[in-house]
Order: C-alpha cells, then sequence, then structure tokens
C-alpha cells in the first residue's frame, strides 16, 4: 500500500533552478518503484518572484504551501539585491516568511562525511573520520525576526536579537529527543557571557535537561564552538543553538562533510515540512550546470524519512548516493585534488547517475 | 635615547595569572636590552576584581588604565558565571566596560602561521602554507553594547544589535589603511540579506571603499566567511567585521595558526593601547602551569610595535618565539602529534626558552 503525498516545488533562485530538478526526479523515481503517489504542484519565491509579480512570496505561493505535505526548496538569492543594500524588496523575506508562516520553528542540519569524501575537505581526515552531527537551529525568532529600525538620516540602523521561553523549550525537546536516539549527548550554543537573550536560552536549556537526564548536557560559548568544530568535530553529537548562531556554524560545518554541496536540511514545526540544500544560489556558477545536485537529491531522502516516515525510500535515496560517489563520480566541489580517478561531471550528469 | 612608558598589568582571570606574568618579564628583558624606561603598575579586573572588591572593573583600575600609555590584559571569566547565568555582575561586564571607557573601537587580531606550527592544525598544511590574515574587529558596538532588556515574568530577554555610521567609518578607515600597507584585499563581513544592522555596515564600507580606490574590495555574508575561512585562508588579507561576527570569527580562525594559545591581539582607538591574547580563562587547565605563555608574550610584541613604535624590539620579540618553536618547544596545546622530535613543557619552562 503506497503512501498519497502532496509536494510542493520551489526552485527558486540561481542553482536552485538546476539542482532542485534532480530533488524531484528522485522523488518520482521513488514512488514510481515503491508504488506511492506522489502529487508535484511548482511555486515561485525569491527573485524570480519578486521579478514575476513584486513579491518575493507571492500570496499563491504560500497558499500551496500551506496546502502541502511537504516542500522541496533550492536558493535564495541574487547579486543584485546583495550589491545594494538600500534595496527594500529582497528575495530573502521570502525564505523568512515562508519559515514564519509555516511554524518551521526547528531546522535540523544534519553533517555526515560519506567516507568517500574524507579528502575532499580543506580538514585532516583523521580529525574528520567518524564525525556525525546533528545541529538543531532554531529557525523562527532571533536577530532575524527582531524589530528591524532605520533612524529617518539613515545613520543608525538596528536589529532586535530577541527570545521567549517557548521558542527555546520546543526546540530545545526536539533537540533532546533526537539526542536520546543517538549518542546522548548534546551541546547548546550560546553567547551567555555577554548577552541577555543566551542567558535566558541557556536558563531553559539547563531546565529542560533535567527532563533528560539520560542525556549528557554542554554549554558552549559560539567563539569557543566555532573553533572546536573545525578542532574536533567527533566530540559533537547533537548541538542546539539559535537561529543567527546557527546559520553560521551550519555552514561552517559544511566543511566536515567535504563541501556545502553535500548538505540538505529539514525544517519542521507546526504541520508541513521543507526541504532545502544548505547551500546558496551562487550565482557565480548559476546557469554552468556544474552544481552538486547532491543536496537537493538528500534533502528529498529527508524529506521521504521525517515528513513522510518512509525510511526504506529514504535509504535507497542515500545509498545511491554513497554508490555513485564510490564509483567515483563527482562534481567539481567534491573533486579530489589529489588523485586521477575521479570521474568529474556536471548537474545533470552526476544526477542521472544518481538515479 | 630610550622612551619611557607607563604600562598597566592586569592578568584577569583563570590562566591570565600564569601566562602575563611571561608577557611582562618579556618587556622588562626588552627594557634593559634597549635601555627603554617602562614602569609597570598592576590592575585587578574580572572575577578576581568581583571577589575583592565586589566590582568587576574597580574605579581604581580604570583610573590607572586611563593614565597608563599601554595595557598589558589577561583573560576574564570564570565557570561560576557561566553555569549561572542569573547572577546580576559578571566578570566579563569589566573587560566590556574597559574596552567602552578607553575607547578601544579596533581590535586588530593577526592570524599569521608560524611555519614550525604547520603540523599543529586540524587543518591540511596544503591549504594553511602561506595564510596571513589580518582582522579588525569593531569592539565598542554592535549587540554587545545595545540596550539589554529582562521582561518581568523573566520570560522575554533581548540585546539590540545596533550601529552608528560613525562607527563603522572609523573601523573602515583603518582596515583599509592596513590593506594599503598589506596585499590590498579588503573583505568587509556582514549578514546584509537579513539584518539591517548590516545593511548600513554595507552601505558606509562602499562608501568609505571609494576613497581606497588602489584596495580591492569584496562584501561577503557571514555565514560564507565562515566556511571559507577554513576552505581557503589564503584568499584572505585583511577581514573588517563588527563586533559579534569578529568574536567568532576570529576564534575559528585560531585554528589557521595552530592553536588558540598563538594569538595575540591590539585593541586601539582614542590614545591608551590594550593588548591581549585572544584565548580566555581557559579554567579547566588554569593553575597547572600548563597553558601556552606565547599569545601573552606576543601581545606584548604588539604592544612594543603599535603603541610605542618600537618595530626592532617588536621583532626580536617575535624572532625569540620563532627560535624557541624551531628548536622543538612546545606547550601541550600545540605539540604535533605525528613526530617525537618536540619536548612538551609547561608554562614557566616554555616562557623562559624564549626570553
Ligand atoms: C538566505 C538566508 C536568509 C538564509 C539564512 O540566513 O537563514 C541562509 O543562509 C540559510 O542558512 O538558510
Ligand atoms: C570574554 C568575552 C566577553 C570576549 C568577547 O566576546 O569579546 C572574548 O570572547 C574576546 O573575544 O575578547
Amino acid at each position: 500500500m503506497g503512501v498519497e503525498k502532496k509536494i510542493l516545488v520551489i526552485p527558486g533562485d540561481g542553482i536552485g533552478q538546476e539542482v532542485t530538478s534532480w530533488g524531484l526526479k528522485v522523488l518520482k523515481t521513488i514512488a514510481a518503484n515503491y508504488h506511492h503517489s506522489f502529487t508535484f504542484e511548482e511555486g515561485i519565491m525569491g527573485h524570480v518572484a519578486i521579478e514575476a509579480t513584486g513579491d518575493p512570496l507571492p500570496e499563491e505561493t504560500l497558499q500551496k504551501a500551506k496546502n502541502s505535505d511537504a516542500i522541496l526548496f533550492g536558493a535564495i538569492g541574487h547579486a543584485k539585491y546583495d550589491n545594494d543594500p538600500t534595496l527594500k524588496v529582497r528575495p530573502e523575506q521570502g525564505l523568512l516568511k515562508i519559515r514564519k508562516e509555516l511554524g518551521l520553528y526547528a531546522n535540523l542540519r544534519p553533517i555526515k562525511l560519506f567516507d568517500e569524501l574524507l579528502e575532499a575537505s580543506s580538514i585532516k581526515p583523521e580529525i574528520l573520520r567518524g564525525s556525525d552531527i546533528l545541529f538543531f537551529r532554531e529557525l523562527t525568532g532571533d536577530v532575524y525576526f527582531g524589530e528591524k529600525k532605520r533612524t529617518e538620516d539613515r545613520n543608525t540602523a538596528s536589529d532586535l536579537m530577541i527570545y521567549h521561553r517557548y521558542e527555546v523549550e520546543r526546540i530545545a525537546r526536539k533537540a533532546y529527543e533526537a539526542a536520546r536516539t543517538r549518542r546522548k549527548k548534546l551541546c547548546s550554543v550560546d553567547k551567555a557571557n555577554v548577552l541577555e537573550a543566551s542567558r535566558l536560552w541557556r536558563e531553559v536549556i539547563q531546565e529542560v535537561a533535567k527532563e533528560y537526564p539520560d542525556v549528557e548536557t554542554e554549554h558552549m560559548f559560539i567563539d569557543n564552538a566555532a573553533m572546536q568544530l573545525i578542532k574536533d568535530p567527533k566530540r559533537f553529537d547533537v548541538v542546539v543553538t539559535g537561529n543567527l548562531f546557527g546559520d553560521i556554524l551550519t555552514d561552517e560545518a559544511s566543511q566536515i562533510a567535504g563541501s556545502m554541496g553535500m548538505l540538505a536540511s529539514a525544517s519542521v514545526g507546526d504541520k508541513v515540512g521543507f526541504y532545502e540544500p544548505i547551500h546558496g544560489s551562487a550565482h557565480d556558477i548559476a546557469g554552468k550546470g556544474i552544481a552538486n545536485p547532491l543536496a537537493s537529491i538528500l534533502s528529498a531522502a529527508l524529506m521521504l524519512d521525517i515528513s513522510f516516515g518512509l525510511k526504506t525510500e529514504s535509504q535507497r535515496v542515500i545509498k545511491a548516493v554513497e554508490a555513485t560517489l564510490r564509483q567515483g563520480y563527482r562534481t567539481m566541489d567534491i573533486a579530489n585534488k589529489h588523485t586521477e580517478n575521479d570521474f568529474i561531471m556536471g548537474t545533470d550528469a552526476m544526477g542521472a547517475k544518481v538515479l
């Protein structure tokens, strides 16, 4: 008996367009092989949506999103806005709004190295081997959503870094639950020696920790965490942190996985699950057909597992990625500079190999 | 003809006590050998000051600081406060207050690898070799100093991330001036795709950039910067960023220098210069006599150069550190796990070798 699911696909900007088509093809193939009925719709968001409608998250896309079971997203952003900080309407507003509207408060970012990519990282293999970290990044609070102000003379600008107890509590619980199924270690990252929001964060984690006496809790300052992550990634199991610190640490942690092009993420909360690569729109390589489709494919795998509970199907996708890597197929970003045994290929060739 | 200088020494907390005595001894030795007249005073700050006076920065220390030409500082912080986020009086308040009171708005953190330590890092030698980054971290603004609030029910906490145009301008100029004397590349790090304070930051950098057409300017998002720093550290020359992002990036960058125990920093602004290791009070190893004194010694070298203009003397100290490393002497944190040619020693033995 297959399952019936409605999936919204939002390719977004830049390489989002190229890579998301492969996540989609993988979902279609899984549906066909395992007799599930997935129906797909497409939505626009980001720069492409601003160009088409003036709005980075058109109402139509938002409605489709609310009516779907899960969303496969690509990437967002465009150099035009990065170069002109005075523009009022910006692609990223679409992503932030959909996160908020769908109540996607927990962003899961699993960082795990495929053995085949041990050499692709700038970090030494002996430091990396065996690393397996699961980040829980809070996704609908913090300085991302606090009030933004600009004085009339435009000379002063501010953003409010703010957390409420319930926001910390709910992400803490999710992280602790996950830690229980893993190596039973949780590291909470904050800057409690300077920030009041971090002191609240730490207080709440300390309280929730009492409900999970079987999990070992550690508190770490963000500056130290940014260092330890590179120095000794194996010391981490589950990491839970705020929106801004999570943004920084998970991008940094991409070096543990060999490349950003390998990392998928799941955002969950109220009901709909949202799946996306952690990489950005990468305008420097967009349209060239060289982007790594694996993060989008692995995002599809996360969707199968987390939103649909289809563990066998999810594992099947991950195994296909592993097999492809084992055979030496690589996109540019994960090519091994030291050996000549790799076959370097573009987005579509790589996607086809996995399929 | 020697110079006459008044130096305030503030060892602070934890390993600050152990390592700062070596920075001090180096300054005394330089004074003797080069016929300078340095007079030294000592001040308390941090947890030790709270214990003694109830105040993390006693008025007496602040007055001595204002009357000195330069300050050699150790470290700040204590596990007691880290474990209890509800405590009102905290060691770090002393450090933040002295930075503000002395107008130390520019924190310079040079990251340069001593060739002898190529193997001590978790990053591959071929990625590291030749890295040489100079960070300018803004030090008296940002979310560190914006208004902090806690609601009466204690369930909501906030810190204001705020920047004023003049704050960005003055640090930008310092960074551009330095870039001119180096490889003429400046990378400004922000999160302008999300934060209003970062959009102001980026606007001001773009304006100041026009005054330095000979310097190549690049803007990078903090998440990407945290990744690039590990992936390809050689791409950076001068990096300028805000207080919080600078805190995170420079700790992370310590892995480029092999160990945090190697990194010195200079904070400058209005008049007095303030010199400190970038490492913290490290309570886990405090009192054991195993901390690396080189960051304190290199902080003394920075003082000689930046505050006193004594370039020869400063170079003499750096050469002594290099020679010590070349002979294979190491503290634990920089020991090479792969060879047995190192002589591992404690704080005092290492300091004595440099002397
Ligand atoms: C595009 C940007 C708004 C976004 C963020 O900062 O959250 C991205 O960096 C991410 O991590 O998903
Ligand atoms: C101790 C702490 C307040 C301080 C900071 O965050 O500025 C430290 O981490 C530093 O980098 O000097």
